[in-house]
């Protein structure tokens, strides 16, 4: 017989990096009777989003926990991961304790929250999920380095670099701006693309912004054959796009 | 002679609707000394951002003012409106005092804030202009209904809707997630499209996300020949895309 009232989890979006660009629900969330989770890539391993709410002065509650997401493509090591991270969380959940499941940038966009909240649905579709959005890492760039990501009607492309230069190039043809994650394996090649496309004096390179170890380059040329964080992103504008008709709700560009 | 240090202009998203969805930093902003400006269509208009803030209990310090922003096309009606707002804020700049201009979503993203700065820097290029990145609408709508913008190695499109259907359709082949927005003028073609795709049961139409007027729909055919916001837009998952071919740096789809 069930006596107690399963808890809720909520994943709770940090934003990228700035404790003081957390929401102000993700806050109060993180101030409530709610336990913690949050994601490492191996056993000890860091968080970055526990790091995040650590520089907000914030220690975990008691009973809280780390879980194991590998960085791994192998399916069938992921799926076994994903479900003893699952039944982690409903354990708690089923002794009517909330838990807060801590995610860096914006829980829906690029996010471990989203395996782990189909999972526990998979194994128990009662379980109460919600969502606290938060701000992504390329909004705090833009805001950053004072890019417009997008002017009236313009298009944004959101991709990670490892689709290739072909498709980044062919992405000129329709969007104004183009976000480019993932770029480290990829630099040298995009680099050597946007200096063929005199469009390096319209890319920015960003990494780990808002953090510490926050680090923007201008001058894309300099970042030839070094190594960067995996953190990082391109913004790219595309000034020169031939733009197609706007049908209607769309006021021309000026 | 120069006396006075300039006051600081600061771009502060407020994020889509709900008070709580604001950063922080946001709030911080709108509890210092700064003096604060909103934009309005017209004059004694209602102002959505100001409107934000008033539901968070706040209220506009000593000479905050109304900035206006008319919805035309007309570009030489639209310069001297930008000009005169420049030029307004740029009066309390120079007497020293702090300005904060308030923004629905993110600063970065379509927003009015970009014409201002813009406007500004070109009257006078010593002003310190920051930006406080937000919550956009699409985050927050993502995160309301749990829907995933982006797993792994998916890719996001974002663009008025206005760019048309065979626009839509052409961006079906190199995206996972379309975000269609400023809907209203185009939603019967746009049903009508989903409906031809099957792609009706992938999409979710919302509009204005966290405030008391939200409205979510998940059938889009109760929608047709229905009038909606101006600030409603629809998310789209294609699940069913062809995906090219990953080069490096990203996990394959499993």
């Amino acid at each position: 017989m069930k006596t107690l009232k399963e808890g809720t989890l909520t994943g709770v979006s940090l934003g990228p990096g700035d404790p003081e660009l957390m929401s102000r629900k993700a806050w109060s969330a993180l101030h409530s009777q709610a336990i913690w989770c949050y994601p490492v890539k191996k056993k000890s391993g860091v968080s970055y989003a526990l790091d995040i709410v650590s520089r907000a002065q914030l220690s975990p509650p008691e009973k809280s926990f780390a879980l194991i997401f590998p960085m791994t493509h192998d399916s069938s090591i992921l799926s076994k991961h994903w479900i003893a991270a699952a039944q982690q969380v409903l354990t708690h959940l089923q002794q009517g304790q909330d838990v807060v499941f801590l995610v860096e940038g914006d829980a829906s966009t690029y996010s471990t929250f989203a395996h782990l909240a189909r999972t526990i649905s998979h194994l128990n579709d009662q379980v109460d999920i919600q969502i606290i959005p938060g701000i992504s890492a390329y909004h705090a760039a833009a805001a950053k380095t004072k890019v417009s990501l997008a002017d009236t009607d313009d298009t944004i492309a959101i991709l990670p670099a490892g689709y290739g230069i072909e498709t980044i190039n062919s992405m000129l043809k329709d969007f104004d701006t183009l976000v480019l994650l993932k770029v480290k394996p990829l630099l040298d090649q995009i680099i050597d693309f946007l200096e063929q496309k005199e469009l390096l004096d319209q890319a920015i390179f960003i990494e780990k912004v808002g953090s510490p170890q926050e680090h923007i380059v201008h001058d894309l040329l300099s970042l030839r054959h070094q190594k960067v964080n995996y953190l990082s992103l391109i913004l790219l504008r595309n000034p020169n796009r031939q733009r197609g008709t706007v049908i209607r709700g769309c006021r021309k560009k000026l």
